[in-house]
């Protein structure tokens, strides 16, 4: 009789941000969710449309700013984090992102990028101090939330091939890259190869059962893919300009492909 | 005695995007309206926390919209611009935007993107309809805005080199790439390379007159300096599947570069 292999309890982050619950999107991180659950792990939900999450930074977020008082949002943020003063719904995520073995960011794209909901839940949880800044290890190596995996799982309108290597869109890893790169790596943490359904505009409702296969085969991975494979800061190759070094990269390699370690490159 | 040449008159949006009305970003917005009005041309100016814009598209926005009532919004967006049912701040932003010959968007750079407050502008702003969609030209072509100018002006906390050509961070153009090609090019405006001002955490105050030295000199171009020379979808480069055809770019040319024209790159 042969045993299975224990499955490691992990505890996962999903963050959505649709506004219409039966949505593509909602429906996608409902089964994430349940997906996950099954599999023995924890899993909490932020659901920023039905939070309301607030997505604009402004004075507000600091609650120990003098009034007329000149707003520095960085040094705001970074001594609210650090004197506890930061609101109760920045702590509350700040609570779950710090609880998390992984994130996973939900959300339809729109103009190339995540809703304006969702940015305002990056700019507002991911403050100096918390996810970056002098009191944490530096960006690009294991960072302020290193030893996290993270996913971003995205509805988009557009057909596959205007993403993939010579689509007019760009390659989808490029126009990630602020998410990808700047984000989750910046932090620390380790992105997988993001996980998209193209031609969400039409797409039939039939092919729902093969959208989540492949999403429940992505989240079988979650913990065991290979990360993009994104060079550190403190690995060696880059010069103390924060530039990349000559003869770091194979030949005729240009663009975001330079921070990918040698022959890392995980085209579409 | 020589005459000088008559100056063309033309008409700008200023949109800025800091919550504090002493920041670097203010003094930059109101520093190019002065300065573009003294060239004699036509601002306005939509400064979005001055404005309270709302960030978060939701069912608010679509007044029509039943209660209980699915949202896509995609296709609500589309009806709801073609009968005229958007609301007024939106229509507001709209025909400022129609208003235009040229956008500056105004902004300090977080997390590799603009902050939420004008995501959610482009986001509530840029319509199905208005921006694109299928009443008005294809994308990347003379679009729906066509015959525009674009200019992003950000503020970045970090140091040039490190988004330089091997930077880290990725080359500014490719990190910004969701904005000038997704936003602008796609909607048919013409981006010009980017101003940008770095190391904005600890700029010295001595070094604001160069800064607006700097600004004033690309504000001076907006109008006859070329435009970041992107491929157009319906010049011949591109197949059916928006896939780059075999042969359009130099040999050895790969990532974002690919949609420039040959010779195009204007790299940091």
């Amino acid at each position: 009789m042969t045993e299975s292999v224990p499955q490691q309890r992990k505890k996962i982050l999903v963050v959505s941000a649709h506004p219409e619950p039966r949505s593509l999107n909602a429906a996608l991180a409902d089964f994430a969710v349940a997906h996950l659950r099954s599999a023995g792990h924890e899993v909490r939900v932020s659901d920023l449309y039905a939070m309301k999450w607030k997505a604009t930074v402004d004075a507000d977020d600091f609650p120990g700013h003098a009034p007329g008082g000149r707003l520095d949002v960085l040094a705001g943020q970074e001594r609210a984090t650090r004197e506890g003063r930061l609101t109760a719904d920045v702590l509350a995520e700040q609570e779950k992102v710090r609880w998390s073995d992984a994130v996973i960011l939900q959300f339809p794209m729109w103009w190339f990028s995540v809703p304006a909901i969702l940015k305002g839940w990056i700019d507002r949880v991911f403050t100096n101090g918390f996810a970056y800044g002098p009191s944490v290890p530096p960006p690009y190596t294991e960072g302020a939330l290193g030893g996290r995996r993270a996913l971003l799982s995205a509805t988009i309108g557009a057909r596959r091939s205007a993403f993939s290597d010579r689509g007019i869109h760009g390659d989808i890893a490029d126009v990630l890259h602020p998410l990808q790169h700047g984000l989750f790596w910046f932090t620390g943490m380790a992105p997988l190869a993001p996980f998209a359904v193209y031609g969400t505009v039409a797409l039939p409702e039939r092919e729902f059962a093969a959208v989540t296969g492949a999403y429940g085969h992505r989240l079988d991975g979650l913990f065991t893919d290979d990360p993009v494979p994104y060079r550190t800061l403190d690995g060696g190759d880059y010069d103390h300009h924060m530039r990349l070094l000559p003869g770091a990269a194979a030949p005729g390699t240009t663009g975001l492909d330079l921070h990918l370690r040698p022959r890392g490159r995980q085209r579409t």
